[in-house]
């Protein structure tokens, strides 16, 4: 069955969003914490509405899986952050590329950039385009014309070697695809980022994302076995091996490369046998540091839980698996080979140190409970994002690391920069709220959320003021621009105070040597 | 209590090496592998007898931590390979450094390049000088002089973070230094390579050395938290993060840079609490094989043990761990925070399924029976090698890494191939074993260990004969050409082969960025 096309504005395809319901349940606890009635202030653009510039470049007709039709270009304009959405609100789509294609294999890929190259147009490459940092907007800087690689037609697991526990997986395949490929072999990639439906293996790759490991595996990175990557100047293909020391890794310097040395066409990636056994559950705290400081003793223990989030009180409440008086641990472990009872007790028995009370625990209680009402809040997330925007409202996340020792100063920091923050721009009190995604032995990766009620006219300014004393305030404090998000255009002023300056002359110069037009994604990273 | 210096010839420091006990045990299991007896052929050379050219460039009186002294540059010209071995014996001293640095801290590591830079001569960065592939031998290529930076006096342990478990350690600290510094703190770092006793920090990171993990934490790659390197266009510093996804990570380009790019001076380095529980021991298999397939159950059901390494029967005979009838695994797991019984007990299920039989089991027993007297010929391997060359005899490893879905054959024309070139290069069966040091889910690290008898005037040649041809092999059946040796100068050839040739342009593209001269260790890893 032939699945709905993808929205050209907000989350999802079309046809998909919030129900009535959870549309009431988002606004009124909005209403409640601004004090005040939400008025719908904007529509989404409908199509017709949305006015294009002529196609600067054209596509020949050798390449007849590009296209400059209206929908397509409209629909590859922005990705999918609140900066984008602000945009789209005002009818921008200035930045539109001029031609999207959608290759079917990696001969396509590459005559797609030696046409570009021809043509003197830039050239994005684009996954699900569930980008949260600017990552997929075409940038013609000061090129011909700008054309949008959408590899949604690299779709397949074409190998299966379970003996290995791996997959050879083309770079353009969702992440429901990719697990129901592989379910009949007995195995899974167990990747599951907020945007698991609406994103792909090489987006994952290209953005270093995060996903359903809250430790070991929290990053794509420690699954990747081998890359495919089709640059303007070739193929680069690493070997598939399961470790290597020979030289820096060629595979290290494509993960997170964010399509500014090639396109990510295919990958060897390592999976797991499906779990058999679990056990999990949330654990209350009194307050949001005490569960850190039992997340830090998990983590430290050796224990590798697959879930260990918590969520500071006014999150838990927001996401309706607490009444705001306690911050809440998820905790779960999973195993395809063992029963992890010892496990799990060893990891209460680091709650119970610091005060954590356990609510119910089992095989599901990862789909019960605060556990399961903060899952399933977290999946409809993206939805509540482009209703609360119609109505004025800002919010938006970012996500960072530090070590142990400077987390609480760290969390505070960003906490109080980003509360005052949110009083300038809107005369209004907000609200920023705390989780972990992942955890590691030497410091947590905080997670925050924020919300303020803006002005209609102003929603991109007000929210370009926030976010900017946010992340001024995590650079300042020694956090990293971020976690899993990737870096995109929206992070890139404080990546460049974050990334060491010789670094960005060697990744220049590496760049310079694949892409020596400089195509790919301008500006992205490094300035050419 | 001052040191002993360090032997100009062979391992460890002067006075050290096999007692008469050990040596006549060695010599005598080689005479009954080849069947003959064997003859002192060569002598170590003395320092007296040691030819050097006169130096070609002068370190000025500003650098007062420079020397041209006999002992410093013969000492300086070989890294401890069976090549570097070989060389040695035959008197040739041509690559002698014309001068040694021995700099007390970063800015005078900054003087050297400075210095280096306009003199025109090479720069060999160096550690404990262990290297086993040619990676600290000084490389003057068509520069005017060759300077090698011995780290050395750059030792410390200068900061302790026992919160978020983490040090800032100097690069040039050995490994006995670096444990004795953080004892006191209750912390390790757990990083015992064989060569552990006289080889450094910055030389572990700058060749993404192999430790004492044989799962999770394999390579010190994953210990590495942030880094500073002083490269000659200035210092490289890194962020300290637990995690990040800001683009690719600019510590994956100087881990395995083997020098090329700068001098790793200091490191954040994540470390362990010193272990509280241990359980362990060997267990039998009735061959390489079948104890394979239980090492690849264990390395698949997320156990982690801290040792899984097998010896195949030649191994366990040859370092009297067994009586040639049987395959050895070395099993253990160690934990500060928790008994590891459940753990243990799953993986001796592992070990069942494949009909392995367990020897002594507990917590000393990685001390005790066939796993005690493995490690410790482990450790006393590399005194043996110099005492076995001036009989003539030819023994050397190579490490590699594979999938486990083509280990066995990999195997088989691994062993075949460097079986062959044995009785090819010196007219004489030879013997090539097998270990696996280091496991991951998706496949093995296998180290070889191949025995020859060969012509005194000739094993130079000989040695490469058989290497190459292993090698060969290697590549040729998708292999890496090292696991955690590092590439060094003698595996270049089959380290181009495997490198993808447009990461090779990527690199050296980086590295003119960070060393215009081409000034460090020209020929490693890359051409200019």
């Amino acid at each position: 069955m032939p699945q709905a096309r993808m929205k050209h504005f907000g989350w999802g395809r079309e046809g998909e969003g919030l129900s009535a319901e959870e549309e009431a349940f988002v606004l009124a606890r909005a209403e409640a914490r601004f004090g005040t009635k939400l008025q719908a202030s904007a529509t989404a653009p409908v199509l017709d509405e949305i006015k294009l510039h002529e196609p600067r470049v054209k596509a020949p007709a050798s390449l007849p899986f590009c296209t400059s039709d209206h929908y397509d270009r409209a629909a590859h304009t922005y990705g999918k952050g609140y900066q984008d959405l602000a945009r789209a609100l005002t009818r921008d789509y200035a930045d539109a590329p001029d031609v999207v294609a959608y290759p079917r294999n990696e001969s396509e890929v590459a005559a797609v950039l030696d046409w570009a190259g021809g043509a003197d147009a830039t050239v994005t490459p684009y996954g699900g385009g569930s980008s949260v940092c600017g990552g997929v907007s075409p940038f013609r800087k000061n090129h011909k014309g700008a054309v949008t690689i959408d590899l949604r037609e690299m779709g397949k697991v074409r190998e299966v070697d379970k003996t290995s526990r791996a997959a050879l997986i083309e770079g353009g395949t969702y992440g429901p695809a990719l697990e129901a490929q592989l379910k009949p072999h007995g195995v899974t990639l167990r990747h599951f980022p907020q945007s698991f439906e609406y994103s792909t293996l090489g987006g994952w790759i290209a953005t270093r994302g995060g996903g359903h490991f809250a430790t070991l595996y929290t990053h794509i990175d420690e699954f990747v076995e081998s890359l495919r990557t089709v640059t303007p100047r070739g193929t680069l293909e690493s070997r598939r091996l399961p470790g290597s020391g020979a030289g820096p890794s060629p595979d290290r310097m494509m993960i997170g490369s964010e399509g500014i040395l090639g396109v990510i066409t295919q990958a060897w990636m390592r999976l797991q046998d499906r779990p058999k056994f679990r056990d999990g559950g949330a654990v209350q705290f009194k307050d949001f540091f005490t569960a850190a400081r039992a997340v830090r003793a998990i983590s430290q223990a050796g224990l590798y839980p697959s879930n260990c989030r918590i969520l500071d009180p006014a999150e838990a409440y927001n996401t309706g698996a607490a009444d705001g008086s306690v911050a809440i641990m998820v905790l779960a472990f999973e195993s395809a080979d063992h029963d992890v009872g010892p496990w799990m007790k060893r990891a209460r028995e680091c709650c119970a140190d610091h005060g954590g009370v356990p609510e119910a625990s089992g095989a599901e209680a990862h789909l019960a409970g605060a556990a399961g009402v903060w899952r399933n809040a977290f999946i409809r997330m993206p939805y509540a994002m482009e209703k609360l925007i119609l109505h004025g409202v800002i919010n938006d996340t970012f996500e960072t690391s530090i070590t142990w020792d400077r987390f609480e100063k760290f969390h505070d920091a960003i906490k109080t920069a980003t509360e005052n923050a949110i009083h300038e721009a809107t005369g209004r009190k907000g609200q920023v709220t705390c989780r972990f995604t992942h955890i590691y032995p030497d410091g947590p990766a905080p997670y925050f959320t924020f919300h303020a009620l803006g002005e209609p006219d102003k929603l991109g300014t007000q929210w370009l003021a926030i976010k900017s004393a946010a992340l001024d305030a995590v650079i300042a404090n020694g956090g990293t621009v971020t976690h899993h998000h990737a870096v995109g255009r929206d992070h890139r002023p404080w990546y460049d105070r974050q990334r060491p300056p010789l670094f960005a002359d060697a990744l220049r110069a590496a760049k310079k040597a694949l892409d020596p037009q400089g195509l790919l994604n301008p500006g992205v990273l490094i300035d050419p």
